[in-house]
């Protein structure tokens, strides 16, 4: 389910932004914690065995493959920021435009209303059906698309089972023999039952027919924009590229970061090869135990990156994915209310506060 | 509400826009200064506890843990330059796209001024009604989405005493019984109010019926892409990743950007750790007692990042916030001007002064 | 005027490109002659009194003055281009759309011309004064954003004696009270005459008059989307944060950037401060009394600052501004001369060349 | 065809994305594996000549070369990864436009289906032909495009051998005579039996073929946008820039890279031109024999490119190339299914679970 | 006209796009072989004039001069790449929006052949002239667009030589006196024609003839788009910004990348100024009279550079610009071509094979 917060940063004063850092869900936090942990416990671990159980030959071996990568670990011999700008740019384009095609039944159903008049129970079946008809064929897409949706409607059973369609409208799905998706015939369903509605009387003109027409295909044209976006990934190779790239280097930083016992008395082992060194100096200033440096990198670059791979299939589980159960179900109740026999009753007209 | 100072850089000499520096409401000083100023306390804190209240060897460890933050607080350990060019692209393209949603009755007015012909009271009052309508929707979706909104219109009763919404429209909204919102009801209302006016022929045609239909429905769109904005906010991860960043590197440069009393007789100390800082050489050159420097960086990379803070929720109370009221009261007043039988009166047609 | 050069790059060779540095209009050397300038007179200013009149101790002070500057003062301490890229990339999508927005009545005339046959006076009159219309509601929102046309048209009566509106429209917009813009007047007019002449059959088909009518709207929107830009300006702490920021970097310069006498002696000075500072040799290796590479970054930054500043509001007076003036003129001609009695001569028909 | 992964990674936990890296097809070690290999071929050659077949003149040069090429090395000299983000942006964004465009049938098919009512054999063969001269069409357009659809339709026999074309059709192409391409041709077919459909009253109105004509329309333009990203392509000199600069930059690496024997006793020779070089101390702290950083680094460039690579034609034969073949089959099946007279069976009306 | 090499990397080894290096239209090689020749010739005058020439003390005060630009010549001083991954972006989203603008008769005329029925010389003729309209208002703009299409199409002379225009037509352009261009003229023939079509009944239905508008108008707006990229280009100071910064880069780099005599033997010179300059020293280990490095620098930055120079005005004759004449002849005889009774002839319908 979307996280939101809008609300609590109406004013941009920094107390408000700062009350933020404290939230779990969706949070920094929670999508880093199982991560940090096991990179602190590698890194303690290392440090142990390293300051331990290993003897001054070894230490010596340990302290060249640190300096070694502590050399290469610069920001600059993998430019992960800007892999990471424009990958996170990507991905939070197409986590958006999903979002913008789930679509919603409501505009449909408002103008069902308006069209299809009559209170008799043959023409408020018509109307409701078309609705639901718009709901299952967004159903059948999203559990293509979604974990949690295909897990309530793992078939046509379950439509049933849930009011979605009914024996007759599950016998015609079964009928249709093809190795295709069936997402179309829901909405041809509809599109027939407008036609005959035309034909019937029930919708006076043409032009009315035509525009819910148009309504229904936008609607569908959504769904298909979502089918694409699922079926045709972000290659493989950048996602890999970028969660490697990442990864890599906070494994490297499991040496380059260490603490070398060496530097801490560094001014009197004048060996010369300490003094090659002086860019690391301050680094060894103080011993410290804890790497905070690196895991406010941690913070950062492992931070960002979540924020792509929390977005890359927002139709998951993710505290931040869409919670396309409720915008299904939504979607049946909204609709269904709209176009009952509770419409049609508008207000008395009458003169407004203003009017002369 | 909008801070608008285009016209004063009409031209684009460097004096025009150096006094842009001088305003005050929407100004980088109005949004930095109490965070500088706490900045600037605890730098002076911890200054003068450095210099005052520790004991040499505590001045020592204090140093130490100066250059050790010195040698990371380069802007390379974290690049925060990166992160926030595509953060705040991100927040403006959402806040414009916003502001373009938020929609105006005059196009819609100007319309039905002209399908809807007719001074008697009925016809006006459906005129006014429709683009009343519009207002209450637009109300109901803006007092979700903007606290000044909802602290105006708090509930029904208010657009009642605000001559919104009459009692016959409060009980019908009241009546209608949805876990959902209701913003689509005045929609709704419209659309059958224009029907009713083609049956009754107050409208002649049904073009001009569909027409209506077409610019109600753009209006409902703009604010339903409103509500998703504000729904769907950028990801929490991702705020607490900039904010985080943005914070941290100061409260960092806290410790890192502290002159150190050593190293202003650091000719003298040839002690062998400070040769090995030449980098560092020129910050201690002068004893500086104000961080000139960094508090330029704090005016950089904090006014950067709070651009995109007060963007980021624009219907809140910051002085770059939409003046959402006033729209509302816009539109209302414009919009009944423009249908209100004030028009019709087209002025005489005579040649102009370049015809022929 | 916007400056075109497009035709002289029509083949990409660097000679062509070469020559377009020698253009002053619109050009870099325009838009930085007063700040470098300026510039150039502070710094050498400053040369001459640290040479001149300081005495050797105060020499000392200015010296650890511009050290300490020098040491910040590398693009690092606020990367100026990744603001400056991002900056540019909003000012430039946003004045193109400006641009787009500002509409011509040269498609609407075509239409009008097409729809509206007949060669008799009022017919005639009747095209004319939607054209003209049209050029009266674009000079209106005009002269609000640009004050090149609010000087040509600073009030109704100058519109009178320009012979875009006659006495009894300027009375009937004068009649018409509110508070709010009266832009959408003559829209309206254009609306209803065209309504009249459908009714009166001088357009013979609702199909045509729909047509006109969403010409107009599209008219219309582009004007309003200009109004949005202006009114809704990029924040103002944004723009200050990069006009701050390049000016307060060549604020630093004049101090980070100055030549100094102890360093042409360096080597002879071994006194140990010298032997910590390498990265600086080479700046005082020659002493040049031209700032030759600050003068290059001059160039660089301040030119690209000064491509936002122009486009910022290109309805100013700039030399790459749009020459509205002119624009409105050619709308009204143009358009007038498109529905004039002179069209409706199309050449007689015949067989083509390649015809079989 | 394209590799689907999104579903393994619903939630966006560390251990979904890991396991990703263990994915052959579309990975990045597929398209990485052969220039990987190749160069360290060529790095292990360069490294055995160097230490065993060189004598200590020939070493010291090919020592200094190494030097030489080091300090150029850093990612400073080219900047890679920039022109890389922007240039990978480009692609995608092609990429994902192209694959927008290749368009369905099952759109018009549903409205085919809707719009032209009957069981008579000439009816469905209507039905049917329209849908089969859609696929004829991007047939055509998509044997220019890939290599593969080329291979499987190399002429129009082909197509008649498929099906997709009959003699007569086949006939009426070639009696065509044009040198331009005849993709408007199955177009024109499909238009003109709407049209005459219209005439013979198997589309009862006007509005339903001019719904059809926008359909295929859009079908047809999708198309037409497609051949132009085929046919002009990012400019050759931008992709002989980017493909140029990566490998340059894994050419010059061969030698840059190279560990030094002479390194490894650095300390013992103590000769000025070994202090000289303090960055590159820790690179030769231990002598590795494998160049672990610069394939990580390989990793990271060599791999971005290639997704540009892979992209920048995706009517290829790449893991990730759209399977157009397999498109073009579903097109026709689809289509065909839905127009055949198997559908007009919509589910008998009933009330559904919730309603009242 | 294009370089198309699309299909030549269809599949994405790097052998296919390393044969792309040995292409010359359109390379990189072929667009900057001229300015490194250039460059190269005065690199070697200034080294041969520093070694031969100039003695010791001019020696010395000329490596001074290489110093100082050396330490300033790091990419950092001014940041090419930024700026030029900003304006590459911004002038090809320009050029392919300008290719997508060009437009094509080929969707008109489809639609005119369909809607304008009969083999009648008159139709045929009127079908033909719609068509030739078109192309003459294309030829009008692009004339003013592109220098070749205006050496081909100098006056109005030779568009009646080429068979564009008739004398009656000529005529017609030449007596309506408008400072304003008249490219407005040939698309209200065709919409009067078509008017005129449809009150003659060659049009059966409004309908079709106002969707023919409807693709005319389209036409015409893209033409006009056209018009406005070359009427308000890129600012020309950012066009000066960017060549300037990436040629002076060159200029300077004349000096910096110089190799120094006394650098090869600055193991002996233990003069201390040496000793200053550790991050040099690489650069002169090896005397290369031959500047490698910066040349594959020239080969990044002025290639890149070069990208933008020849998209910039895509209407030249460069080897990627756009064929326009091609387009034109092609839009003529293809457009003409699907409109001439040739067409009508629709194959007879038959069952397909796969019809049950």
């Amino acid at each position: 389910m979307t996280v939101v917060y809008t609300h609590e940063v109406a004013q941009s004063n920094t107390w408000n932004f700062f009350k933020l850092l404290f939230r779990w869900r969706g949070s920094l936090w929670k999508v880093l914690w199982p991560e940090l942990s096991l990179w602190l416990v590698l890194y303690t671990l290392l440090s142990v065995i390293y300051r331990l159980l290993l003897n001054e030959k070894q230490q010596l071996t340990f302290e060249n493959i640190v300096k070694f990568w502590s050399a290469y670990a610069g920001n600059e011999f993998v430019p992960l920021t800007f892999i990471l700008g424009f990958f996170v740019s990507l991905v939070i384009s197409r986590w958006w435009d999903m979002y913008l095609s789930i679509g919603s039944t409501e505009k449909t159903a408002v103008h069902i209303a308006c069209y299809i008049e009559g209170d008799d129970e043959e023409t408020v079946t018509l109307r409701r059906n078309i609705i639901r008809y718009m709901v299952v064929v967004q159903t059948m897409v999203l559990s293509k698309v979604s974990a949690s949706v295909r897990k309530r409607f793992p078939n046509l059973e379950a439509f049933k089972t849930a009011g979605l369609i009914n024996d007759s409208e599950q016998q015609v799905i079964n009928d249709f023999e093809s190795v295709h998706p069936k997402h179309w015939l829901p909405i041809y369903w509809a599109m027939a039952l407008i036609k005959k509605a035309h034909k019937d009387g029930q919708i006076p003109s043409e032009s009315y027919m035509l525009d819910l027409y148009t309504k229904l295909s936008e609607f569908r044209a959504g769904l298909g924009k979502l089918s694409s976006y699922i079926a045709v990934p972000i290659p493989l190779a950048y996602t890999q590229v970028v969660f490697l790239a990442v990864r890599l280097y906070f494994v490297i930083a499991l040496f380059a970061e260490q603490y070398l016992i060496q530097s801490s008395i560094g001014d009197n082992a004048e060996d010369g090869k300490i003094r090659k060194q002086p860019e690391l100096s301050f680094k060894f200033a103080i011993d410290l135990y804890f790497p905070f440096a690196t895991v406010i990198k941690f913070f950062f670059y492992v931070g960002w990156v979540k924020v792509a791979e929390s977005l890359f299939n927002p139709f998951g589980t993710d505290d931040d994915d869409f919670d396309v159960n409720a915008i299904i179900t939504k979607n049946l109740q909204m609709g269904l209310a709209i176009v009952d026999n509770g419409v049609g009753k508008i207000p008395e007209q009458s003169r407004d506060l203003y009017a002369k």
